[in-house]
């Protein structure tokens, strides 16, 4: 489910966190350290994107093809989920 | 496909922003309109939420269980599109 | 306080709501309606941004380099808070 | 200028962008690693509004109080356009 690109840039992602812990260590900026912060945070959004992309094109395709309404139900609720929580972070 | 209550929220941030302009006409104190401006937003928020469960459960549904593969995939490009723009706003 | 800018973009904001409340009103497709709520937010967002300057600009500056540290205080806090607060709408 | 509880916050962020990458790993369903995802993304801004919390109260407050007219704008500039930034991503 979960490809190689996605598991790459969250190895890439984990490795720019910890430069930014140590720009803190080593008293860097605080804007600076709040823009790299920032950056992360894109990087994260580009992962639960292209993750929210997969996951419509295989799991809630077959759920909405399926013949299980409640099933149908609960995964069009998650997106709805996904997408109003997106907006509160 | 639009439905009453959504329709009831808009007219009511209508109103609200009305407001804010007011609250400008009469020089209020800045923080005090970027927090009703954030008001708003949150506000907005929810139509946009209520506007996509309701397309999921119709247009989403029916184009997937679809025999349209072009379609299916347009439509779930669209809630990608649209879960991606929300957070660069 | 509130320059004439703000004020003109304001209504247009105003404007555009209008807008989309018509494209309800006439069962507009709901992705072109989210759209346009996005757009509303973005154009929120840049009014938001250009009174927060003006108010760093006058009020804050002022509160910075008077006598008052609780009024001091109080300024900076609620800078914080709006920043706070502009991430969970 | 970073003090103790926000390196230590980043740390915890750190062990859990290792726990979501485990996750994906080992094939997790993608709504829980998107919630995941957002659950960082969370306590990100949580040490941001920590961060500009004393940068506020220390660069920006020696800032405003000094003699460099330029100095002061540019701190104040800092400060909106990590504002606007912040709604970006």
């Amino acid at each position: 489910m979960h490809n190689d690109d996605n598991l790459k840039r969250m190895r890439t992602i984990e490795g720019h966190l910890r430069g930014i812990i140590r720009m803190m260590e080593e008293d860097a900026y605080c804007i600076d350290v709040i823009k790299q912060v920032q950056a992360v945070q894109g990087a994260l959004n580009k992962v639960s994107e292209a993750i929210l992309r997969d996951h419509l094109s295989s799991c809630v395709t077959t759920a909405i093809r399926g013949d299980d309404p409640g099933e149908r139900t609960r995964v069009l609720e998650e997106i709805t989920e996904v997408f109003a929580q997106s907006k509160k972070i």
